[in-house]
C-alpha cells in the first residue's frame, strides 16, 4: 500500500472546546464530518493520549469551530502544538461559552456547533465521538479553512538548523511525541497520531 | 441552531464502488475521513436507502476513488444521480477492480483506497462504516476536488424552466426521494438523505 494514497483525502481544520469541571482546554483537529442528517450527527476522531480525549469522555460534550482562512499559524500553533496537561491555554485567551459552558473560538471561526456525545467507538490509537448538534452558529461570511490550505500556505515550511550540537533525539510536532534515536527512518510514523517524518523536529543535545 | 452552520464543515468528494457476488455498483459520497493511525481506519457515512449500503453490508468490502479537479459534471452524475437499483451503471462504463474484485474509477480521480468493514453503527439515516485500509494507490498528481469546488465551480446553477404544466411533486437529486405536493416549503429537508429544497426538481403532470 502506498500511503501517499491517505493524503489525498480532504478535511477542514477546527478548533475543538472542551471542559469538564473547571477544566477547560481547546486543541485543533481536522477531523470533523456530518454522519447522519436524521437526527443530525457528526463524527469527530481524537487521539486517545490527548488531554482534550480524556475531558470529552468526562464530559461528554465538546465544541467544534469552524476555522476560517483568515487565522494565523500562530493561534493554531497555541491551541494545536502544546498540551491542555502542561499549560492552561485559555489563561492567555480567554474564549466564550456555549450552552454547556463549554469554550469555542469566536474569531477566525466562521461557524461553531455544541455537540453532546451519543456513542463512542475506541479504534486505538484514538476515539472515534459520534456527536448530537445541540447548538449551532454561523460567526462570519469568510471561507472555510481546508486542511490542503492549511498545508500549502499556512505552515512554515521546514528551515535547516545551523548547528553543532548532536541530535539525540526527534519530537513530533503534532503530539508531542519523542523517539529517542539520533535518525528518524525516512519512513517513520508516529505511534501515538501517525503523522510522518515531516511532523518531528529534532531535539539537540543540552 | 443555525443549519448554515453545518454548511462550513468541509469534505472532499469520492466515488464509492461496491460489489456483493456479481452485483456491483458505484456512488459519490462526500464523507471519507481517516479516524485513526495505528492501525490505519477510515470512516465513511451512506445513505441506509442507497443500493450501495446493501452491498456493504452484504460484501463487508468497498472501494474509495478521490475525485480530482478534472472531474467532470456527467461523470458525477452518472454515478451520483441515479439509483444502482434501476440502472447498471457499471454497464456503459466498465472500470477496473481492486484486490478484492471491487470496481474503482481510474481516471479522474488522484488517488484510491481498498476498504474492509470493521465495524458499522447504524446512526438512524445513514450507517457509518469504519473500515481497514487493505490497500491504497495513488492515480494521479491532479489536486483532489472538495465538496466547496463541487458546489462553486462544477454543480449547474438551477434554470427557470418556462412550462404551463402544473407542478405535482418534487423530486430529491441526491437520493431520489419524491415529495408528492405541489410546493415544497422552504425549510423542507428531504428525509432520507438531509438536502434542502435547492436539491429538488419539480415533476410536472404528464
Amino acid at each position: 500500500m502506498d500511503s501517499k494514497s491517505m493524503y489525498c483525502l480532504s478535511y477542514g481544520v477546527f478548533f475543538l472546546g472542551t471542559r469538564s469541571g473547571e477544566k477547560k482546554n481547546g486543541c485543533i483537529t481536522n477531523t470533523c464530518i456530518q454522519v447522519a442528517s436524521n437526527p443530525t450527527r457528526v463524527a469527530v476522531s481524537v487521539i486517545n493520549a490527548n488531554y482534550s480525549c480524556d475531558l470529552i469522555k468526562e464530559s461528554g460534550v465538546f465544541t467544534i469551530s469552524m476555522l476560517d482562512q483568515t487565522v494565523s499559524f500562530e493561534t493554531i500553533k497555541h491551541f494545536g502544538m502544546q498540551s491542555g496537561r502542561n499549560v492552561d491555554k485559555l489563561d492567555s485567551l480567554p474564549l466564550p461559552e456555549d450552552v454547556n459552558g463549554v469554550p469555542y473560538l469566536n474569531w477566525s471561526a466562521c461557524a461553531m456547533l455544541s455537540l453532546k456525545v451519543v456513542e463512542s467507538h475506541d479504534l486505538g490509537s484514538h476515539t472515534l465521538f459520534i456527536a448530537e448538534v445541540v447548538d449551532g452558529k454561523v460567526l462570519s461570511d469568510k471561507a472555510p479553512l481546508t486542511y490542503a490550505d492549511y498545508q500549502n500556505n499556512l505552515k512554515p515550511k521546514p528551515q535547516a538548523v545551523k548547528t553543532d550540537k548532536k541530535i539525540v533525539g526527534w519530537k513530533c510536532k503534532i503530539c508531542g511525541y519523542v523517539y529517542k534515536e539520533s535518525e528518524l527512518p525516512k519512513d517513520f510514523k508516529c505511534p501515538l497520531c501517525g503523522h510522518g517524518p515531516e511532523d518531528f523536529e529534532p531535539i539537540y543535545e543540552s
